[in-house]
């Protein structure tokens, strides 16, 4: 089978461009990579890492020749990008994105693109707490999804290639349109990460724990909050404010829901409880079986000794 | 350094009790183990997998010629077992648990004891999302504090004693007051657990999206979320009715907090979100410092391949 795509320019070059990048080049699914970001040193640091055969100053210079473009910046910031880069697109290529909230970036984007490319929304859900270029690893995607939202009209072979691009890398791909996408991401991943900020904020600004307390003492389940909270904090910002209906809906339900359990505790409703705590738990089990975590007694741990 | 103990007699052979069992064997911190679980099956598998020299039906049996005594039960648990060993104690022996509160373990087991004993509240901050004798391992304390909170009068040898064994397990030893214990516990375990639980119920619960999509899409996020609220749902039942007052005062700050940051979200304000994603982030490398987790970018990824 032939590599899907001849050049790929990356816009924006951070922890998921700099993945894809190392990816593709593994896979031989591209010949070139481009790319540009906002920093020189941003810039310097993917050309050394070898993330890209070219770094350029600006967006516009980025996309000459692409047949694919990747557009990976805050979801803010995704306007000006494609419309910067609108005039400088090449015949039939294929613009995409990776950005957490798709509607809002179907949004920002369409309208300044012209006719003759294709556009199709996308969301690899996978990521660490980790930014920047160096954070970037070829494995990220393995054993991950893709969520593509293509909008109406969108080319069957523009899609087939940049799935083909997607599952090179190691991800499995997923079609859905993009509100519902909105919705599923605001349950799983949005409104976790917000409450995991939340939680975080609080341990800081308790004045009777003191931080060092609250880090030392981090394993008994703040840790796992704290590595949600460490994400980064300009992507984070605009998928809130991008996909604020759907985030506010299910803060609404969690809050609903936290109110019940707080007065089982208030009142001493042992069992209501028991009930929440052994139905949640089937869940668990639920990811563990379709190899989305691992089960492992000692996971994470054998990495420490 | 002669074993601080001769004889440790375990009371519940559950996820902490295997794993010191497993780790007080490998450091030869004891010539004897003891122990008695509330099933059958329990005791049976604690035997099979070399955890204890002998079991026995009853806790009292259990603790017969014992020099320490770790009650490994749920916390709503110790008073009734605590007044079943009362006259079985052997002369001088230590008393200690692995309770996640203090405070009402203090009220529960210390009026039952005889005054021949020494009793020394303890909280290994160490655990998994798993339960029962298969789950325990014998890394589970390395690189872990264990704090332990004496009550008035505690003898200082009795004390060194069970330091030292928490020591030869891989723990380090901290030492505060019962109610600090369960102000910073509230804060870096219980209320944190008790989100996880909520925003995995709400997650079950929605009509719009699938189960099979939340388990599917869990790696951006909730994943971390159902590790925690897959834990031991009674032993957090007891955890939130002992440590109430502490745990309903954390809840209402972080209500207050998440609050403030769902009005900036409908208000569209970012530089308030932004602001406080970058705060949060700085606990993290404090956490990373501290030796608590691990900043390795693929972080518990290698495992799955």
């Amino acid at each position: 089978m032939s590599a899907p795509f001849r050049h790929v320019a990356f816009i924006g070059l951070g922890l998921i461009a700099g993945s894809m990048a190392l990816a593709i080049r593994r896979a031989g699914l591209a010949q070139k990579i481009s790319g540009t970001a906002r920093t020189l040193e941003t810039r310097q640091t993917a050309l050394e890492l070898g993330l890209v055969d070219t770094v350029h100053e600006t967006a516009a210079q980025a996309v000459q020749g692409a047949d694919l473009v990747v557009l990976c910046v805050p979801v803010g910031a995704m306007s000006a990008v494609a419309h910067e880069i609108a005039p400088h697109l090449a015949q039939g290529a294929v613009v995409t994105d990776v950005g957490s909230v798709k509607q809002a970036v179907i949004d920002a984007v369409a309208p300044h693109l012209p006719g003759h490319v294709h556009f199709i929304p996308g969301h690899p859900l996978a990521g660490t707490e980790h930014s920047g270029p160096r954070a970037g690893f070829a494995e990220l995607f393995e054993n991950r999804w893709c969520i593509l939202t293509p909008i109406e009209g969108t080319d069957p072979d523009a899609l087939d290639r940049l799935s083909r691009l997607w599952q090179g890398v190691g991800a499995s791909i997923d079609v859905m349109d993009a509100p519902h996408h909105d919705l599923v991401l605001a349950v799983t991943s949005h409104t976790p990460h917000l409450i995991a900020y939340t939680m975080v904020g609080v341990a800081d600004d308790l004045r009777r724990v003191t931080d060092s307390e609250v880090i030392k003492y981090s394993a008994a389940g703040f840790r796992d909050f704290t590595r949600i909270a460490a994400s980064d904090p300009v992507m984070w910002r605009d998928v809130f404010l991008t996909n604020k209906d759907a985030t506010l809906e299910i803060l609404g339900r969690f809050t609903e829901e936290l109110f019940a359990l707080q007065r089982a505790i208030r009142q001493g409703d042992g069992a209501l409880l028991q009930d929440y705590f052994e139905r949640t738990r089937a869940i668990r089990r639920g990811i563990i079986e379709a190899g989305q975590d691992t089960a492992a007694p000692d996971f994470g741990r054998a990495q420490k000794k």
